[in-house]
C-alpha cells in the first residue's frame, strides 16, 4: 500500500499514541463498535434477538475490514459507512446469516458516522487528559521550585518590571489546567453524545423495526433506545432532536481542541523566546542527536517546543472549519457534514500530538536561574522605575513622579548608568531619597510584587 | 465627523441595541467604569482614600471623552488607554485635584482595556441572551402548534422521509437553546473576569502604593484586591495568575460567539431554503416595503434571513482572530493584544444583530401547511421506500428487500406512478401486500416516525 | 503499517491521481529529486564531481526510503530532512562512498524541503489544470448545447428573472477558466522557485565549498546555482534572496488553491440546489449503486457535487494557515515553516480531488429543459414584472410604474392569475397594452436579455 | 451621532488616508459615482439622454447623502442601495425630474455596490501602493547602507551563522516589492472590474431600455455597455458572464490583500524581535512621547511595529470570508454577497494603515551596527562550526568532519571558550589547521557567503 500519510508532514504527532487512535483502522474499529453497541441496544429492547446483537458484537470485535477499500468505496456515496455496512453485514453473515438481518437496522449512515467519531474522539481526549494533568504536574513543579526566582517580566518585547520565573510558569500551568479542564467537561459532562436519527431524524426506522418486533410503547421507544445506545458505548445521551444538522456538539468540541493547542501553543513560544541565544533563560532537555541542524553542528533546536507550536498554528484554522459546519442546512446536508471528517481527525491527533510532546517538554525542561539574573541587571535597574516613581507620588505628584523619572532613566540609559546612581545623584531628590534607599528601592529582587503568593494560590488548583 | 462606520456594510447590526452596546463610545465609557470600580476597591482597602474614589466615581459617570481623539491619539503608544488616562484623569482633576493622584494607581493599560472589554461582552451577551430566549420561546410555540404537521425530510439535497414541521422547529430551537445556555454559563459561571495584574502580571504596582499605604498584610492583598474588583464591576473574580497573555476567557467568548452565530445562521439558512420558489413552505413575515428589490417588483426577499446569515458568515473567522491569539508571547505581547479589539467588536455586535434580528424572523414566521402536504407528495411515496423495505425484510431478507424496494421505486419513478400503485401491482408482493396495506404503508403522513414525542421531549427543555 | 491515512476522511480524493502525487512516498521522492538535482547543479558549476552527481541521481530514482522511519525520526529535528539526509547518503554510499561525499553538500534542510514540496505541487497542478480544462470543456458543450434554453434565475432564493442555461453553465465555465488561468500563471510564470539559501539565506556553505574547489567567480556563484538548480529541477529560479523566511511563493500558492476550490465549489453548489427535489433542473451522471443510501432505497444522492463541495468547504481554511506563516519571524522560524506542511497537502489533493471528480460531474450532468420550463411558469409571468415595469415607465413615470406593478403583480399572487391576465383586465392600462402585448411582454422566454450574447462571447476565452 | 467606529479599536488605521478612503461616506459617494459613471455611459450609447447623465453626475459630485439614514434603511431590504437608489433620485429630481427617470436605470443594487466597492478599493490600493514604494524605498537604503554590516542569522530561536544586516533589510524589501508588485497587477491588469448584470445577470432591463430606446444593435450593447461603463468609472472590464455570483474578483483582492499585510507584518515581526532588551540591534524611530507606557517610565514601545503586526494578524482571516463566499448559491446569494461587506472594508483600512505606519517604521528604523557585533560574539565563533566543518570534510569525510565540530563546538560551550582556540588546541587537528587559519575561519565577519551579491542584486529590482 502506498504510504499516503504517515506522519511524514507532522512530526508532532508521528508515532504517538493520538496518532494510532484517530487511524483510519481506528475510525473503522469505532464504526463498528457503534454498530454492535446499536444491536445490543435494540437487543435489550426486544427489537434484535440477543443472539444476533452477540454474534454482530463479537463480529465488530474481531477487527475492522480494510480502509483502503472502504475510502475507495466511498466515492460512490460520499461516505465510507456504505461500504461498510455491506462489508461487515457480509462478515456477520458468514458467522451467522440470520444475524445478518440485523445489522444496521432502521439506522442510517450518518448515526454511525457520528458516534464513530465520538468515539474516537473520546479515546482520544482521554489520552490528552492524562497528558495534560502529567504537563500540570511538571509546570507546577517548576512553579514550585523557582517560585521565588526573579527574572525579567517582558511586555510589548521589552523587559518591563521583574517577575519570578515561578509566575510565569505557574502562568502555563494555568493555561493547561484551563485546558483540562473543558476536556474533562467534553468528556464527563455530556459533551460527546452518540446520534441517533435514522434516515432524516424522526428515528422511523428504528420505530418501524420496533413496531413489526411488538413494541408495545413506541412514544417512549426513541428516548430509551437513545439510553442504552449510549450506555452501550460510553458516550453521552444526546439532546432530544437528533443533531445530524444540529452540530453544537462538534462545535463544543472544535472550541476545546483550539482551546488546548493555544495553552500549549503558548507554552512552546514562551519557551523559544527564552531559548534565544541572547536571552538563554531556559534550554530543551539535552537528549543525544536531539535538536541537530542537517548544516550546522553547533545548534541544538528547541524541536519540542517548535513541534508543539507546529499544532497550535493549525489547529484553530481546521477547527473552524468545524465551527463553520453549524451552517448546515436541511436535515442532512450536501456537503458540510462531510468537510468535518478531515479536520476533526487533525485536530485530534495535532492536539494528541501536541500534548505527548508537551509532556516531554515539561518533565525536562530546564531552567537558568543565573543566566535570569544576568538579563534581570540589563538595564541597570531601569525596570524598577514604576515602584520609584509610586514612592515620590505622595511627595511630587503621581504625574510629577513620573515625569521625574522618565527624564533620570533617559539619563541613566544615555549615560549607561544604573538607575540608583543617577537616582542618589540628582539633587532633586536629595533629602527625599538617601542612597541606601534608591540603592533598595532599585533592586530587581526586591520588587516581584505578589508573585510568590501568586504561585501559591495558583498551585493550589488542580491538585 | 466623517461617519467612518455607522452600520452601512452591516445591515444586520444597523440601529441595534448590540451596536450601541459596542460602540467606541460605549468601550470608552466600560473602561471608565473599570477605572472607577478599581479606585472603589482600593479604597475599600484603604490604599486609596474613599473621597477619591467617590469623585473618581462621579466623573466617570459623567460621561466619556471624545472617542476620536482617544483614537487619534492611541496611535503614539499602539492602545487608546494611555490618552484616555489622561483626559480622565485631567477631568477628575477638574474636580478635585488632590482625587487624580488616585486614578489609575498601580494599573496598567492592559487591566483596564480587557476590564473594559468584558463589561462590554457582558452588556451585549445580556442583550444576545434576552433576544436567544425570544427566539426559543417563539420557535416552541412554532414547534408545538405544528407538532403534527408533515412535512418532507430532506437530507443531500433531496426529499428523503417525511418528518414534521414541528419537529424542524424544535431543533433549531434546540441549536438556539444550546447557544443560550453557553452564554448563561459565561455571564454567570465566571467566563468573564476582571483582569488586574498591573505592569507586568505581579500586581507589584497596587501592592507598592497598598505599601505605603500601610498596608499590613499585602501577602492577601493581591487575592482580595481582585475579588473587590470584581465584585465593583459585577464581572467574576480572575484566576490566581493575571490573563494579560493566558487567553482563555477570550477564546471561550470566542466559541461562544461562534456557536450562537452558526446556530442563528442554521436556522435562517433552512428558512431560505424553505422559502425558494419552487418549495414555499415557509415566508418571512410580511411587512409594508420590506424584502424589495430594486430592480424587481414582484419579489419579497427574505432579507431577515439573509442578514442573520451574513453574521453566521462572518463571525466564525473574526472569531478565530480572538482563538488564534492565545498564541501570545512573554508578559504582554506586541500585537497578539491588539489584534482582539476590533474583531472581538464585530463579533459581538454581529451576534448581537443576528439575535435581534432571529426574534423578529421567529415571531413572525409563516409556515405553510398546505405547501408543505403538496411537496410531501410529489415523489408519489417514494419517501417511504424505507418503510416499505423493513415490512418486507422479514419476508424478503433485509437486502432481498432492498433491492426489490430499489427497482419498485425507480419503476414508480420512471413511469411517474405512485409507489402504491407499483406494489400492488408488483406480483412478488401478490399475498404479502394487500393493496389497502400498499396504501396505508406508502402514506407519507403516516411515517413520521417519533417526530411528536421528540417535539414533547425537546419541548421540556428550557421552559 | 496501520493505515493513518488512505482516505477514509476524504473520499473527494480517495484513489485519485492526486491523491498519489501527494504521498508520503512522492513527497520523500522529490526531495530525493531536489537532492539530485542540487548534485546536479552544482556539478555543472564544477564544485561537485560530475561522476558523484551521476550516482546521486541514479540513487535518487532508486526510489525512497520508507517513509514511516523517516516520519518517526522526524521528531528528533522536527523536520523529516535530516534523517532522509541520513538514510540517501548511505544509500549513495552503498554505491560509491565518494559520491556520498556530495551529498546534500552545503545545503539545508529547508532548501530541500521546499524545493521537494514545489515539485509536489507542480506536479499535482499539472493534473489539476489538466482536469480544469476537461471541466471547461465539458461545460462549454453545456453552455453552447443551452445557449437558448430558457431557465429561471435565482436571486435572494427566489425567482427573479429569467435567464438561459447555457449562461448558468457559461458563468460556471468562466470561474473555472478563472482557476486554470491562476494555476498556469504559478506553473508557467515563475510562481514555483526552488529553494536555495543555505543553513541561513547566505549561501555561505554551498560558496565555501565551491571556494574550496577553486571556483574562480564567487561573486555570480550564488546567481547561477540557482539557475542551473531551476533548470534541473523544472522549477523557477528563485528571487534574489532566499524565500526561507519569504514566503510569498507559499501564499501565492494558497491563493490560488483557494480560488481553484471556489470556483468548483460554486458549479457543485448550483448543482445541488438543481438538483433539488422540488427544483430538478439537473442530475448527477447516472451510476449504478452511485449515490445510494444506506438507508432509503429511492434516493439517487449528487455525491459528486457533495464531495466537490467539502472539498471547496476545507480549502480556505487550511490555505489560511499558509497565508499566515507570511508571519515567520528571523531568517528561519521555529513553527511557522513547519506549520505550513500538512495544510499544503490537504490543499494539494483535495483540490485535485475536487478537479477530477468535477470531470465526472461536468461530463455527465443531466439538464432537464422541461422541468426548467416547468418552473419558469410558476410564478405565472411575474418574473418579468421588471420588464413590464420599464415598457410602462415612459408612460407612468419609472415610480408610478414600479408602484402599479407591485400592486399588480401582488394581486396577481393573491389570487393566483397569471399576471397576463391581471395587466389585461386592469383598466388603468387600458389603451396603453393590448392582450396581445401583454402577453408577449410576459412571456418569460422572449425575456433573456442578452444571454445568448454573452454565452457567445464567454466560449470564445479559452478555447 | 454615536460614534460607533471612529478607529478606538485599531490605532493601526486611526486617522491615516485609508481610514478616510474607505469610511461610510466615501463607500456612499463611490457608490453614487457608479451610478453617474453609468448613466453616462448608457448616455453615450444613446439610451439616456445625455442631459440627464449630466444632471445625475453633477447630483453625485454634489455629496452623498447621510450613511447612517441609509445604513437604518438597509435593514428592509439587507442592502443599503435601495435607500441609497430613494434618496438619490429624488436629490436628482430636486434638480431636473425628468434626468430622476433615468436614475439606476436597468440596474440592480449589485451592479451600484460592487462597483463602488471595487472603486473604495482602487482608492484604496492606491494610497497602499504609494505606501509600500515608499517602504520599499527607505528599506532598499538601508540594505544599502549596511551591505557589509555583519549580524548574526537566527533559525528556530538561535544564532545560526552570520549574515548582513544588509541581507535582512533586502529579504523585507523584497516581500514589499513582492506586495507592490501584486497589487499594481489588482490595479492596472484588469483585477478590479465593475459589475454589470442587472436583476440577475442577463442585463435583461438595460436591454429592455435600450430596445425602448431604439438602439439597433443589441446584440452588442451588452459588451459595448460594459465597456463604456469601465472607462467612466476607471476601472476594468468585466468578463462576458457577469460576476453577481461569481466572485474571482474579490478572491484575487482579499489574495493581495493578505499577502500584503503579512509582508508588512513579517518586517514589524522582525523589528520586535530585534528591538528585545537583550538582542536591541534595532530601535524604533524616537519620538516624543512615542511608545510610552501608562505604568512604566523607562520602556520605549516598539509601537509602529505592533500595530502593522495587529494589522497582519487580522486581515488573513477577514480575507477568508472573502475567500469564502465563492461559494455562493444561485444567481444572486441570500448572504455570500452581504458577508464580504464589513470584511472587506476592514481589510482594505488595515492594510492601508498598516502601509502607512510601515513608512514611518522603515524611513525611521535606527540599526545599531555595533550591538550586532556584540550579539555576533556571543557563541564565541561557534556559528561558523558549518564553514570549519566544510573546510575539514575534504580531509575527514563530511560525516566524520561533522561529527568532530559537533564535539569541539560542545566543548567550547561547556567551557566558555572561543571556538577558534578549542580547534587550535585539538591534536587531532594538528598538522591540518594552524592557529591563524582558526582564527580566520571562526571569524563570523568573513563568513556572510553571498549576502553581499545578493543585496546588490536584490536592489537592482523595483528601482
Amino acid at each position: 500500500m502506498t504510504p499516503h500519510d504517515t506522519g511524514l508532514l507532522s512530526p508532532v504527532r508521528a508515532g504517538t499514541p493520538a496518532e494510532e487512535a484517530t487511524s483510519d483502522t481506528a475510525w473503522v474499529q469505532a464504526m463498528l463498535d457503534a454498530e454492535a453497541a446499536l444491536a445490543r441496544a435494540q437487543a435489550r429492547l426486544g427489537s434484535v434477538p440477543a443472539e444476533a446483537a452477540a454474534v454482530i458484537t463479537e463480529t465488530a470485535a474481531a477487527g475492522p475490514p480494510d480502509a483502503r477499500a472502504l475510502a475507495l468505496a466511498s466515492r460512490e456515496t460520499a461516505n465510507p459507512v456504505v461500504g461498510l455496512v455491506a462489508a461487515f453485514t457480509a462478515a456477520v453473515a458468514e458467522r451467522d446469516a440470520a444475524a445478518a438481518e440485523y445489522v444496521h437496522r432502521g439506522s442510517t449512515s450518518q448515526d454511525v458516522f457520528d458516534t464513530g467519531a465520538l468515539l474516537v474522539a473520546a479515546r482520544t481526549l482521554r489520552l490528552v487528559r492524562d497528558d495534560l494533568r502529567l504537563v500540570a504536574d511538571a509546570l507546577g513543579r517548576l512553579a514550585a521550585a523557582h517560585r521565588d526566582t526573579p527574572a525579567a517580566a517582558r511586555t510589548l518585547a521589552l523587559q518591563a518590571v521583574p517577575t519570578t520565573f515561578g509566575l510565569r510558569a505557574a502562568g502555563w500551568r494555568q493555561l493547561v489546567l484551563d485546558a483540562e479542564e473543558r476536556v474533562g467537561r467534553l468528556l464527563d459532562d455530556g459533551g460527546l453524545p452518540v446520534a441517533l436519527g435514522g434516515a432524516a431524524g424522526t428515528l422511523a426506522g428504528y420505530l418501524e423495526y420496533a413496531r413489526l418486533a411488538g413494541e408495545p410503547d413506541l412514544g417512549s421507544y426513541p428516548e430509551r433506545l437513545a439510553a442504552l445506545f449510549a450506555e452501550e458505548t460510553g458516550l453521552a445521551r444526546p439532546a432530544a432532536v437528533p443533531w445530524h444538522a444540529l452540530r453544537s456538539p462538534m462545535a463544543d468540541l472544535a472550541a476545546v481542541l483550539s482551546l488546548t493547542a493555544g495553552a500549549l501553543g503558548k507554552f512552546a513560544l514562551d519557551v523559544q523566546n527564552l531559548t534565544r541565544t541572547e536571552v538563554g533563560e531556559v534550554a530543551e532537555p539535552a537528549v543525544a542527536g536531539r535538536g541537530s541542524s542537517s548544516a550546522m553542528p553547533h545548534k541544538r533546536n528547541p524541536v519540542l517546543a517548535t513541534m508543539i507550536r507546529t499544532a497550535a498554528l493549525q489547529v484553530p484554522a481546521f477547527a473552524l472549519v468545524l465551527t463553520q459546519q453549524l451552517l448546515a442546512e436541511d436535515e442532512r446536508s450536501a456537503g458540510t457534514w462531510h468537510a468535518e471528517w478531515l479536520p476533526l481527525r487533525e485536530c485530534l491527533r495535532l492536539v494528541g500530538g501536541a500534548a505527548r510532546t508537551a509532556v516531554e517538554l515539561a518533565e525536562g525542561l530546564e531552567a537558568r536561574p543565573a543566566r535570569m539574573r544576568v538579563n534581570l541587571g540589563l538595564t541597570g535597574g531601569q525596570m524598577v522605575s514604576e515602584r520609584v516613581s509610586a514612592v515620590l507620588a505622595p511627595r511630587l505628584g503621581k504625574a510629577g513622579a513620573k515625569r521625574l523619572l522618565t527624564e533620570l532613566v533617559a539619563e541613566a540609559a544615555r549615560m549607561g548608568r544604573p538607575l540608583a546612581d543617577v537616582l542618589s545623584a540628582d539633587p532633586r531628590l536629595a533629602g527625599i531619597l538617601t542612597p541606601e534607599e534608591c540603592a533598595e528601592l532599585c533592586d530587581p529582587e526586591r520588587y516581584v510584587g505578589g508573585a510568590g503568593a501568586m504561585v501559591d494560590a495558583a498551585l493550589t488548583r488542580g491538585d
